[in-house]
């Protein structure tokens, strides 16, 4: 019996030490080096290849390398009534929250635009932005966390969720009919929902119009949320007055991305979650033995929901 | 009775306002139109010229303008025996506050490195910063306001002042010989000292070797506690990693300054204390209120301890 990491655009020799280093640990494989794909009863993957989740006859468990599973979902060759969990990682919703904290106070003081100004050597006084409303898209574990940081640094949130959420000091908005008024008083706009067919492009012109003139857009969640045109149109007419954002349909961004060169968005290369692989390692290894000895999974993914 | 308004490098019209929308507010006049120079028994200053202050012979109190009052105690034709109060801001605590959480997380999180990787499309990750250890040099209002925020956000906070202090979860260090230890296991180390004849210069290379290799340093007190040279070369050495100041001992900062262009020094043009007018005109009327009725003035200067 063996685990068989399938990992694009992530290097799997970390997360292979950290595994083996568990005790009880079964024989890690890193594909393409399958072996008798017959062995192979878990799978840890990440922007895998459709259609090769069909070649263990044995699967009895799919990891997510990661919080998002919109890739695995997407796959419609997933093999059928094969438990699929996700990595839940507390260390990550703090270092989330932090980000999205950072990106706030850099916009109200003015940081990067002072930098910039310094190759001139210009002394110019911005007033600071003073708006503190904030509203969170998606207000699952990285969601809550953030809202209590802001709130605790002074700010007022508002959360927008799938279903109602009963969150101290966070007015809650939900379902599709309240998440244009959720929005409607922000300063500033946080996007950390899941990727699902109903959040794919939800960043869109007719969001940003129901924004206050001026607010400010942090893209945490991931790149498909957004519509990248839309959000140029909202720059060019003001009605945002700027965007941080930290993931993209393509990653790395594409060199000749016109985001790159634009003076009213900052970019930063996916750092807002940084995987903590020792942790995966204990995760994976929980749910391998519960999986084995028959019991409910952890952070186990309803494929109703995406997530 | 007159009170005198007498500003350098500052626009006294907004004060003028505040203060004349006060009740039982006396007639306000503007350096130079002193008019009878024996009305003014009150001279609100800042960076007054040296000397002016003998023209009053009914000078019964000089308030400052700011928090600040090295200028008014180093004139050394000071009028003997009239009291000085400073401008205590409580909101201007908070926003100093900000700012220094504000620095330190933007260096923790590059996010003024990767605004600057932008202009060349480059995707590159840095690791988070990781120390949270501050030593806060100062710890009057600003320094005790500015250690709650960071250690609420998870900082480890030791503060530096002339006597023994107890504020809670801050190792307090005290006196000449506690300055070096104080710094010692700083990742960063935050001046929010008054200026006096004691703390001027007191940034120097002595004390950046002190600290721990790779420390970060925030001047947010004033520039001349910053020796400029010392500072060059202890970046040149790597011994700090960097520095975000805000307090220059010019201001504006001469345009042919080395700083203008230093890779490793992140400057803001004196943004983190913007004065609150209404606030002040309020703070300058109670206080001549208590002195024409004789009682004891509020934040009045000790000349001893220069603030």
């Amino acid at each position: 019996m063996a685990i068989l990491l399938l990992l694009n655009q992530v290097d799997p020799t970390i997360l292979e030490t950290h595994l083996k280093s568990l005790p009880s640990c079964p024989e890690v494989r890193t594909y393409p080096d399958v072996g008798n794909s017959e062995d192979i009863e878990c799978v840890v993957v990440w922007k895998h290849d459709k259609g090769v989740l069909n070649d263990f006859p044995n699967l009895k468990l799919i990891a997510s390398h990661g919080a998002g599973v919109e890739n695995i979902l997407s796959d419609p060759s997933l093999p059928e009534g094969v438990p699929i969990t996700r990595f839940v990682d507390h260390t990550l919703s703090d270092q989330m929250a932090e980000y999205v904290l950072a990106g706030i106070l850099n916009h109200r003081l003015h940081l990067t635009y002072y930098r910039e100004q310094q190759a001139a050597a210009h002394w110019r006084c911005r007033d600071i932005v003073k708006g503190r409303n904030v509203t969170i898209l998606g207000m699952g574990e990285l969601g809550s966390t953030t809202a209590r940081l802001l709130i605790q640094n002074g700010y007022t949130v508002s959360g927008w969720s799938r279903s109602e959420k009963d969150i101290h000091n966070v007015k809650s908005y939900y379902g599709d009919d309240q998440l244009i008024p959720s929005v409607a008083d922000a300063d500033y706009v946080i996007c950390l929902l899941p990727l699902t067919p109903a959040t794919n492009g939800i960043l869109n012109i007719k969001l940003f119009n129901a924004m206050k003139k001026g607010a400010y857009l942090i893209n945490v969640g991931r790149g498909d949320h957004l519509n990248e045109n839309d959000l140029m149109d909202a720059l060019a007419g003001e009605q945002l007055s700027g965007a941080l954002l930290d993931v993209f349909s393509t990653e790395p961004l594409p060199k000749d991305h016109p985001f790159w060169r634009h003076p009213k968005i900052h970019i930063t290369p996916h750092i807002s979650s940084p995987t903590d692989k020792a942790q995966l390692a204990r995760q994976i290894m929980e749910n391998y033995h519960r999986m084995k000895d028959g019991k409910p999974l952890k952070n186990e993914v309803d494929p109703e929901r995406s997530y």
